[in-house]
């Protein structure tokens, strides 16, 4: 939602999470009108049990009574009878009767919007000098149906209303570390005037640098010299000055392609990375996780004897596999991991942390590579799956 | 950490995220220390980029001054010289004294903890009226390797030394609506005495109902009498009632049997999860990820005529791929899916989010479902991904 806001103009200040008592959520709502907002956007806690209680939280901040919408009521209603089954003439039982009687309380006031689900929304205006209050359901596919109408609703049009729609620009690097980005900053300082005007935030997240400027658009001519300056210094390691990420990278580049993945320590994430998108069927044909030795060798066709020699977490096995899945699937190009995720495993040379890549393409030699990644089991697992993304990239 | 301090006894009240905006942070802080927590845990900002100001709010925040650890200051210096290779002797360029300056700085009065990255944690005693606060590195492998050191500090042993160490217990059921719950504690709230003295919090994640119970242990029998009635109600949905996930009981399960994937709408998710554990090496030997269908033919033997006549989403198919799986890996037992994940693929009968599963076990004959999951394409990949490892779970 964040990021929907951003699209919007709008500043996110303050992101809250509560569990389900309504002292702790009162308090926050307090604490966010206090702080000056001026719209409070809530999700979850619509649901029908004792412990859903939002609305009523929301209705008690604002100083608001709560009423049943009949014609919400009616279609909360009808969709648990045509869910369940239940003809409009049967009668429910009395617990779920009181819980689509709960499910229908409004706030006086207030504007009901239709559920995606079972819950509606709610639209809040502002009023008092307390900020408007948008109430969206939990879970992601019912909030993202409701998002379009809520967001034109009177309540939410008229408190955003006053946003500066300020410029936001997204460069993304990788192998670039935040001690030396910092360095860059600092001479930026003195060497681009008229700085301050720009709001630099820098993020480290799976091995990639996001650094994210906000300025109004009389900075404009300040934020291309920031941005120069950074691609002078890191331009080797800058992969994105507009907001693309290393997935679309990768897809633009694969340009009409195919790719297929052969896995070992990431057991799979790289082909569920690559099968994100919609339309993934056009590029990825698919990928062998080849977890046990005997698999590499069985369906990619890695000689047993390879591994027994080098080890399977060495670069010769890794171009095999990747080779292996080119054969395989018919795939144009084809990137394969083999490491040690931890924390077992180590041996002599090969610590908690390395992988190697091969990156197998049509009529070009294989590429192999060894990293070492830091962190627990989870982390290598995805800082080599960005890895593996950055390397197929490179390969295009 | 919300898990790791509910595992010390302590309750989170309250989860605030910001940007890297400081009025926003010392806004942040100074509405918990309102609100009346013990402790504030802060995580992030403490890189060397002009726009990590933890350290410096929170000592703002705590009206304390800030000195530079000279101990810490050396401990920094060092991590970098080996981790940049500049000989002890060096002199290191003006911008990176300046980034290292800044991370030893610690409030007057507060312990600088080593630190696990480059920079120290920091932990501020309580005083006056205000919350103890400790403050934390953001990136996952340096917050979890400072944690045990960090709990250990006297500011939070004495900020936390209040505690109830109440009782948590987790019931957690595949299959079960909210509503249908919502029906057995409206019952519930009738059949047990004080049940007012047990906090129920419900959450669907996933597919997945987590009815999450917290109480004191005088009320242990009121709780058990709960979960009796749950069960009553429930029990055929209910697949653990001791926290554990249906990751764990699959891996119990298993009991040195093998397993094998054949994916195709899921991508590699349901191997990726199943090598999410250390250790999982002993039971999962490999999958393939047979996105197109000439790889489902190709690689797991499905043959083409059944994929042309009854499409690549169906039952027949969904078993070819799961006994494919299992004969070309050599695993007792293979899962498979084949769906439609969308938004696009939808055909008569076969709307978005119906996915086929095979479930193939050595010895028997292979069983089949059909499943149709809601919401967008992410959605329907991981509900699709949970419900293969109930299908396993099951068929052992």
């Amino acid at each position: 939602m964040s990021g929907r806001l951003a699209d919007l103009g709008v500043d996110v200040a303050h992101l809250t999470i509560c569990g389900d008592r309504p002292a702790d959520l009162l308090a926050q709502l307090r604490f966010l009108a206090a702080d000056g907002v001026d719209l409070i956007v809530t999700t979850g806690g619509l649901g029908p049990t004792a412990d859903d209680l939002t609305v009523a939280t929301v209705a008690e901040f604002a100083g608001l009574p709560l009423r049943q919408d009949p014609q919400i009521r009616q279609t909360i209603d009808t969709v648990i009878r045509t869910w369940r089954q239940v003809p409009a003439d049967a009668t429910l039982p009395d617990a779920l009767v009181a819980a689509i009687d709960k499910q229908a309380l409004v706030p006086v006031g207030a504007r009901a919007i239709p559920p995606t689900g079972t819950a509606p929304g709610v639209a809040v205006p502002a009023a008092d000098g307390r900020p408007a209050v948008l109430v969206l359901p939990g879970p992601p596919h019912e909030l993202q149906a409701m998002w379009p109408t809520a967001v034109r609703t009177d309540a939410v049009v008229e408190a955003i209303s006053g946003r500066v729609i300020g410029e936001q620009r997204t460069i993304r690097a990788y192998g670039l570390s935040e001690p030396d980005l910092a360095v860059t900053l600092r001479e930026a300082d003195d060497a681009v005037p008229g700085l301050a005007d720009v709001e630099v935030t820098t993020c480290m997240r799976g091995g990639e640098l996001e650094i994210v400027s906000r300025f109004d658009g009389t900075a404009s001519a300040t934020y291309d010299a920031l941005a120069d300056l950074l691609i002078a210094r890191h331009g080797d390691k800058v992969f994105s000055t507009d907001a693309s990420t290393i997935d679309d990278l990768l897809v633009s580049r694969l340009n009409g392609r195919t790719v297929a993945t052969a896995e070992s320590c990431t057991g799979g994430m790289v082909a569920a990375r690559l099968t994100d998108r919609a339309g993934s069927s056009a590029y990825l044909l698919g990928g062998v996780v080849s977890y046990s030795n005997e698999v590499k060798t069985g369906v990619l066709g890695v000689p047993a004897e390879l591994i027994a020699e080098l080890g399977a977490v060495s670069e010769p096995v890794a171009a095999a596999m990747a080779e292996g899945a080119r054969r395989v699937t018919g795939a144009d190009i084809a990137v394969s991991t083999t490491g040690i995720a931890g924390p077992d495993g180590a041996r002599p040379g090969k610590p908690v942390g390395t992988v190697c890549f091969g990156v197998a393409v049509a009529g070009r030699e294989t590429v192999t590579v060894t990293r070492l990644f830091p962190g627990d089991r989870d982390s290598v697992r995805r800082l080599a799956t960005t890895a593996a993304f950055h390397l197929l990239a490179a390969a295009l």
